[in-house]
């Protein structure tokens, strides 16, 4: 079968490709909310529909106690490696819906860019991936190597269920190793590998005063205000110097090497360019540590929404009963995710003063940090397709931001993840006006044929075979 | 003219007036929301119409830069005091929706209690005046006294153009004093008079980190939160012992006399019943101070809202690009709003951490506190009619709330203002579920009646005589 061949299919097929990533996107997947659960099962069933129509085998829609899992496999090359893909089409929430410059489940393309929520992340990337097995199978019929898919419909709510559906289905999920289509190249000028990702935990908390909302004048000075309450509390959670005041936070953190700190600092990377280009007026963070570093190397947490209170226009003189925020934490190897919220909520409940009471709930998808090996023969591969197609060396970087999935598939699977998305950090995923490169689609389904390809010409071990054991 | 046929008159028209009272309160008249615009105008030509009907003259709409004010009079009581008879037609918001029992512009009666947004704040207390009018002019076809009207309609908003109205109209307005149907009595159980009341000044702050909002995973850590910078700065407005920490924001407060602090110790009031009353777990605020005293003596600092971020279902990591406060501070004499305003935005200018920046917006309608000597002829004879009607000496009370009208009709017309209301402080205005007691506004007809009548007997100079200058 021929790499080349499979190419030339795919560039006929450019206008089709398209046309199915717009319809992808019109669909408002958006797994947090309730309200959209018909939208859910309605992504679901496009992906399926459209694996089928790629020649996908055993496309199944399969339950969990959330959102359906999407599976389907190829399993006619014998002798060459297995492979498990990774997606999701579940996407972020829309909201603030006035930020966005056309509606956020209207593709739009402008300048070489198409807009929509999801777009980026990951409905584009996934429909790349999607493209490279449909071009083989609509040339030669076969793919080069075997391939198992897993799309899940919860990545953006922590993978909440995953874990739970892979530890069921293990035998059934075998491979040599996970190839994601999740994932973003770090800059759009400098090809790149995620060989790390920060873990993640979450919670909510509410302060209650009073048992119904106060006039301010006929009751201030008397009783506490959730809303200053909440305020010192949450103050409390940094100390002066940008580190977390949680007592307990940061020991189980791993000091990073020397190596690794020299690694990050020969990263290009301007902190003058980057807060230019997200338009912040300064860096900030924890002292000490160079920004890549606080991003890459250091645990964060942060205050995701603080409400409570009157919002609307004018003033309303009013003492609120309650007040709320939603916190998430990025964790670097060794934090545990409820060791995490353990801390947090201890400190939290022994600071609150007098005239309120605290509750705090957890919230679902706590995720570990993860690292792969710079040996491992499927990134290596990466590393080198990436560097053919962009003529320079592809870069070895880790993220901040969390790929709970990398956790599961080795914790449930003994596997590690190599990361092969064409998504850009820059492309404003979680925030209005999300959008994916054009370029990107066509140069990622290029290089998910050829990256097959040469699979296919490795070993049938190549994926699994002396691996060493990455600590997490 | 006889006060007991005006008497028997207000209870032959029982049922009429609560129609009426209905009918007003059914009209959604929210100030401070340009959403309720309409609404606002409904409200102001409601009363206006039902003035005319009881027979007031020279009811007039009047505009102002906000929304209008109504006025009207009756002047033919040659040789009588004039009195300038205050109320207003606005209402707080109804938010949070959810929390009402029944629709907060569809009043209801449940246990003696009319249910409605703006039925005690200052709808009822405004049908109690004008059906104590409405009884003399249907009996005797005269008033005891000459009546100027004058009805706002920002009251809920600081009385925002009220104080250019009344200094452009000083003339028109000139009284012997001010008998105002805003306010409310301090306990059910306790005939009482307001002696003084707080001032207010407002402001409201947005902190801004990037232009937009970020993925707190891909940049977490390297930039400001907006929501953690607003948290230490509203954190730090006050100090651990529960004062306000503003540099500055005490520099003018009156220690109260020993005398004051006697008098407000000697005041039936029990802390745990008050706390329970309002369902605090505990008490709060300036240590050094009794509850009573951190609401009448003290000044304060309140945080009325704060919002950023996400607040919606399960998790959004986001790191939001702006978010805001909403803060109102209540002063005793002899502190200035502007002057108080001063300090608090310096004080926060000046602590602002790196990566963001902070924009300060004061809102209209500061008000000075105000206080009224206990030898008010007008105050004693409101304190008299109090006791006859309900058996027990009145007492003279302070209020934490703010009344604008004070300091305005003292700065402006050089009027004390007799605040005579007959809502109650436990009536949850400025929180879902407000009410007004059947009986208050049977008890305020009577009381305003007997009082017209009383105040007639007195000779023309009793109101604007040898009443001593009060220190503001």
């Amino acid at each position: 079968m021929s790499a080349a061949e499979a190419q030339a299919w795919a560039e006929q097929h450019d206008a089709r490709t398209l046309e199915t990533l717009f319809q992808f996107v019109s669909i408002p997947s958006v797994s947090t909310d309730p309200a959209y659960l018909a939208d859910m099962a309605r992504g679901a069933g496009f992906i399926a529909d459209h694996l089928r129509v790629c020649g996908i085998e055993n496309v199944a829609l399969r339950p969990t106690a959330g959102h359906p899992v999407v599976t389907g496999d190829w399993l006619h090359a014998p002798g060459r490696p297995t492979i498990l893909i990774y997606g999701h089409y579940d996407v972020q929430p829309p909201d603030p819906l006035d930020r966005w410059n056309s509606a956020p489940f209207a593709p739009e393309i402008r300048d070489g860019r198409i807009y929509a929520r999801g777009v980026s992340d990951d409905k584009g990337p996934l429909i790349v991936a999607i493209s490279a097995l449909a071009a083989f199978l609509g040339t030669a019929g076969a793919l080069p190597v075997n391939v198992k898919l897993l799309l899940e419909g919860e990545e953006e709510i922590g993978s909440a269920h995953l874990d739970d559906f892979v530890a069921e289905h293990a035998a059934e999920l075998a491979a040599d190793f996970v190839l994601s289509a999740d994932g973003a190249m770090w800059r759009l000028d400098l090809p790149s590998v995620t060989v790390a990702s920060r873990g993640l935990c979450a919670l909510e908390l509410t302060v209650s005063g009073a048992a119904k909302d106060l006039h301010s004048g006929r009751h201030g000075g008397a009783v506490a205000n959730p809303l200053q309450a909440l305020s010192a509390l949450l103050a409390g959670l940094h100390a002066g110097d940008g580190s977390v005041a949680v007592p307990g936070f940061y020991d189980r953190v791993r000091i990073p090497s020397d190596a690794v700190r020299r690694e990050t600092a020969a990263v290009p990377f301007d902190e003058a360019d980057y807060l230019q280009s997200i338009g912040a007026p300064a860096g900030a963070g924890e002292a000490g540590w160079s920004l890549l570093e606080r991003n890459w190397l250091r645990p964060t947490l942060e205050l995701n929404g603080v409400w409570g209170g009157y919002s609307g226009p004018g003033t309303k003189t009013v003492i609120p009963s309650q007040a709320h925020a939603k916190i998430t934490c990025r964790l670097v190897p060794d934090q545990d995710p409820a060791e995490i919220l353990d801390a947090i909520e201890h400190d939290l409940q022994r600071r609150v003063g007098p005239g309120v009471t605290l509750t705090v709930s957890r919230e679902a998808g706590g995720a570990h940090p993860a690292a792969i090996a710079a040996t491992h023969p499927g990134l290596r591969l990466a590393m080198q397709v990436l560097e053919e197609l962009y003529g320079r060396a592809a870069v070895p970087v880790r993220m901040g931001a969390t790929l709970p999935v990398a956790g599961i598939f080795r914790h449930r699977l003994g596997l590690d993840t190599v990361f092969f998305s064409f998504s850009t950090t820059d492309e404003d995923y979680h925030a209005p006006n999300e959008f994916f490169r054009l370029e990107r689609l066509r140069d990622g389904i290029r290089a998910w044929i050829r990256y097959l390809q040469r699979l296919g010409a490795l070993p049938d071990d190549a994926g699994s075979a002396e691996i060493p054991s990455i600590p997490r």
